[in-house]
């Protein structure tokens, strides 16, 4: 019975909107602090007020502060691993020019401003994975996904077996992580850019 | 006359022991707890727990939570170059045997239990550089000190001149906070070693 309860009240405070669309607009605000304070950075009050929501709202809707992380997590890397997925299965560009859009659009994403901030899983999570194993879990999945990724494109390329594709989407993960801790710190665009060329250039031998 | 004073009392309360050594002693020990709960999540009682010193002391000897944090990351972050450099200068010795020792040290440190705590810069100082910009600094000048080293190294070796020495070190920078990444988000050793040969051959080819 009360969980019945709870549903019909749930839809009826938010009758009109659908639920996802609402949960996306949450997401996409405290995206933002997680994303330039770090998740032990960013204060249950910085993540309400960016949400538009008082402090029992947001937990009701998402839980507790991990919860809320990981939630935003999972969406926007969920998401980004969609997008590369369908970059990297366009078999009739070359591998070269499909691992050039993945790294001029993490570049884009990393170096935007104010913050610069780097990808939200290397900036962000990894710290975490010793006090938090699951949003070290949760991390370490999402960059496989990335690195497998990477694989299932250069599988479909006319690059030599050697090295192996899982040993090339190594290389291409790292030289993304790379990016995104030079992103943080500083790096000029121009200098990311011109390390993406090189390095796909060695990756793609 | 103030500081004489200080300057006297320091001593006494020092005496017996030199204060390098005694602020090598601290910094060891905070150094602990800044590398498994990050900058953020490191807390002052935990930190004045771990140095033995109540946070009255603690502030007076290194001031604030920033400045004890920058203080151990300089500390740690120039002793590792100095040992890198100094492996970087033996030009008897091949150069993938040259990277093959730093990255074998470093896999040592960065998978060491119990928190597999990664690079210290990498793993806890780039989060912050957003909000705490005196940290992304110093994190920024020890990491460009790290390729710096590698340059060096690679500059005194018979590799081909294309890539140049400096790419080469962007390489094998972007390949070591890669390892870092990837041990503080549990990878096995074994994986690990594995990447840093496959890496060597590629970024000394």
């Amino acid at each position: 019975m009360r969980s019945s309860t709870k549903i019909t009240h749930a839809a009826k405070r938010k009758r009109g909107r659908p639920r996802a669309f609402i949960t996306e607009e949450v997401l996409e605000r405290v995206r933002g602090v997680f994303w330039a304070k770090g998740f032990a950075g960013a204060s249950l009050d910085d993540l309400a007020e960016a949400a538009g929501l008082n402090r029992p709202s947001l937990y009701a809707a998402f839980g507790d502060k991990q919860d809320l992380y990981i939630a935003t997590l999972k969406f926007y890397g969920e998401r980004s691993i969609a997008q590369m997925d369908a970059l990297m299965a366009m078999e009739e560009m070359p591998i070269e020019e499909r691992v050039g859009r993945v790294y001029k659009a993490a570049i884009d994403m990393y170096t935007a401003p104010p913050t610069r901030p780097g990808c939200l899983i290397v900036s962000t999570a990894t710290v975490e994975s010793p006090t938090h194993p699951e949003i070290g879990k949760v991390a370490a999945g999402l960059l496989a996904a990335i690195e497998k990724s990477f694989e299932k494109g250069f599988a479909k390329s006319r690059l030599a077996k050697v090295p192996s594709p899982a040993e090339r989407a190594h290389m291409a993960g790292a030289i993304m992580y790379a990016m995104s801790i030079r992103a943080r710190l500083g790096a000029r665009v121009a200098d990311l850019r011109k390390f993406a060329a090189d390095m796909i250039h060695v990756i793609c031998r």
